[in-house]
């Protein structure tokens, strides 16, 4: 069997099994994602095992302790993977809930509601814990999975999609509820991406360089859960105490997630009050600053000089790019040109100022006085999230159990036939 | 200049117009509107003489007289052209809606917004009516258009354009608001479909080929208003009277349009009774018929055998093609894998017959006992629309005005920051 046959199959398979989900109830979800969580349980001394082998693949390919760190699986992180899918089973099911519902005037009921998208392919890199995650998902919000992790982490994978699948199978949903893709030619994501007549969308989760490689060759719609490169902007009219909070726990709470601040922009009317505590602040947690020519003045020479190439970079570290800008509209203009249209944030207490920001900055979500931080879909109270779209179509920031359905228009007559 | 550059330059123009329709009143776009509908009065003549200009080059060029009805334009078209412009004006504007507003245990509020996508392109074929069309239609969502229409109505639909562009100008909107696209250059449609970094959304509205095309090569989101193949199932519980009006409807009206029935599908227990008085309706309509091998054998040989190919064609003609099946599985199997997910219905008293179907089949409008030719957005009362989406992502079914918005979230806070 040729590889463009065996994902063919995959996929239709899935595309197959997606026909049956549409009627599926809520309970015979929940109940089959309990066996699922139960299963990985049962299947934990499998998933370790497969993990060891995985992990004795990267060492000695000698790949980096960040990498073999994502990769490991232990007792705590297979119990987070059971507790995710455990929760998630209790997550309100979307599929069916009437978003609108109206009658037109020769009597025609309509109702559009929400629906399962159908086949889900999730291209994801090194860490496990996505294949339990994704899958739990997306078999929820009633779409059948094709999951394809990358190549180092693929016997992890594959014991916890076998574990998925026995919980499936005894459940009594079809086969290709839930699929893996286990060829190890390099190709397979390629020809994956092709397969538009069976599957709907693919989300990409991991790198710049794999979202870009998937965007570049999908000819199925994908939503992109890009960088964050987000910004915090100290207006002129900042509480500067409120603002030194902000800044300091955007950017050192947790630097190595997406919503962590990785550029920060001051007025120049607060520069001078501003960033001598700040930066002061910063270096002292072991921030690395790159400043523009002002801020170096200010900081009297103490800091780096920000490079372009700084002010487009998702440093995932504690580095911080900094500078000082004329108004509210340098502000912007800077957001929207080198920012990823992740979270942005403005502190001020000029509320013209804050309504011209959140208007004015393209950005999924756009804060005032608040951490960037806070992007997340368990923070914003939808529960857990595939992650957060950078994408404007379809959905935008975290993307939920919601966001992983469509929705269709049913339409109620007795007999309406059109005229004009 | 390059093709490369000329397009980059005109969509960065676009990109830069966006920033500024963010912030725009609905007052400042509907007295735009109303100025680009006097424009189009205004400027009649050089439209008509435009116009003219590509009728003599279709009839010298010797294209169809179907192609030719579509490229005339005439007073009444061009009034009606004049008086969408101030439809669409009178519209509500979607733009600011919120849509969702919610406080989470920390004290922020959140609000999901409607706003504008950004740039959208729109590839289009003959009828120059698109131009303003869709000009209007994205000037009031907000959004700043890219318009490459064929190129056998270039001279019409410049003229327009400049009509629309003297408004805007007037009306003080930034240069980048409207554009065209008029090189006579062939890979203008490619080039412009790699400019993923400024345009947002790409909308093709024409045939098959183009569709196929621009969701080929295209790196910017595409959404297809593809062709409607659409079924009406008469299902064994059908009251036959309606059944009879409501086909005869679907097929007849208006056989041209994508929501018209291109296929029937009937159960076997009804065939009998339903099939030769509606066969006999539909012959002396004019309708040709090409069946299953079971409605040959009811018509008494009369009809056509339906091939494979039948039961995928999209005739836009006085053609149908019948199956006899053999129960509700059937048809809805047929539906989903033979149709277009376009418009579907069944006919039927049994409501549990009735609420699978609505289930099951999965096209973005599904309809119990009425005619598939209300799927259009003035008839589901959503306004002028841009066309039916037959895709699952952002936009499903009519794609009207709050279908050419995205969303984005408002986090207002007072200071505070994560935690946990």
């Amino acid at each position: 069997m040729t590889l463009k046959q065996e994902l063919a199959n995959i996929a239709k398979k899935a595309k197959n099994a997606a026909r049956f989900m549409l009627s599926i109830s809520s309970e015979a979800k929940n109940q089959a994602l309990m066996e699922m969580a139960a299963s990985i349980e049962k299947e934990k001394e499998a998933i370790l095992k497969a993990n060891k082998k995985d992990l004795e693949n990267a060492k000695s390919k000698g790949l980096s302790s960040a990498f073999i760190e994502r990769l490991t699986l232990s007792d705590k992180r297979i119990d987070e993977m059971k507790q995710s899918l455990i929760e998630v089973a209790k997550l309100r099911d979307p599929v069916g809930e009437v978003l609108k519902e109206w009658l037109v005037p020769n009597g025609l009921k309509i109702q559009k509601v929400r629906t399962p998208i159908g086949v889900i392919a999730i291209i994801y890199e090194s860490r496990p814990n996505v294949t339990s995650d994704c899958a739990g998902l997306c078999f929820k919000s009633g779409n059948c999975v094709i999951l394809r992790g990358g190549s180092d982490a693929l016997n992890s994978n594959f014991a916890i999609y076998q574990a998925l699948k026995k919980a499936s199978d005894k459940s009594g949903f079809p086969e290709g509820a839930i699929n893996i893709v286990t060829t190890v030619n390099r190709r397979a994501v390629d020809e994956l991406l092709k397969l538009n007549n069976y599957i709907d969308l693919v989300i990409p989760r991991g790198g710049e360089a794999l979202i870009e490689q998937v965007a570049k060759v999908s000819r199925i719609p994908v939503i992109k859960h890009y960088k964050g490169i987000c910004h915090i902007y100290v207006d002129e009219y900042a509480d500067l105490n409120m603002a030194t909070d902000i800044c300091f726990n955007a950017k050192v709470q947790r630097p190595g997630v997406c919503n962590a601040m990785e550029s920060m922009l001051v007025h120049k009317d607060a520069a001078i009050r501003f960033l001598p505590l700040m930066l002061k602040k910063f270096k002292d947690a072991g921030v690395e600053i790159r400043g523009c020519k002002m801020t170096q003045k200010i900081a009297k020479g103490q800091v780096k000089r920000a490079t372009e190439k700084d002010y487009r970079s998702e440093y995932l570290d504690l580095i911080l790019s900094v500078k000082v800008v004329e108004d509210l509209n340098e502000a912007v203009s800077h957001i929207n040109e080198y920012g990823s249209h992740h979270s942005d944030a403005i502190v001020t207490d000029n509320e013209e100022n804050a309504a011209r920001f959140l208007k004015e900055v393209d950005s999924a979500c756009v804060y005032v006085n608040a951490s960037t931080r806070f992007t997340d879909g368990g923070q914003f109270g939808m529960g857990a999230e595939i992650g957060i779209s950078t994408d404007k179509l379809h959905a935008r920031g975290p993307m939920a159990l919601e966001e992983l359905t469509t929705y269709k228009y049913l339409i109620f007559g007795n007999g309406q036939i059109r005229t004009g």
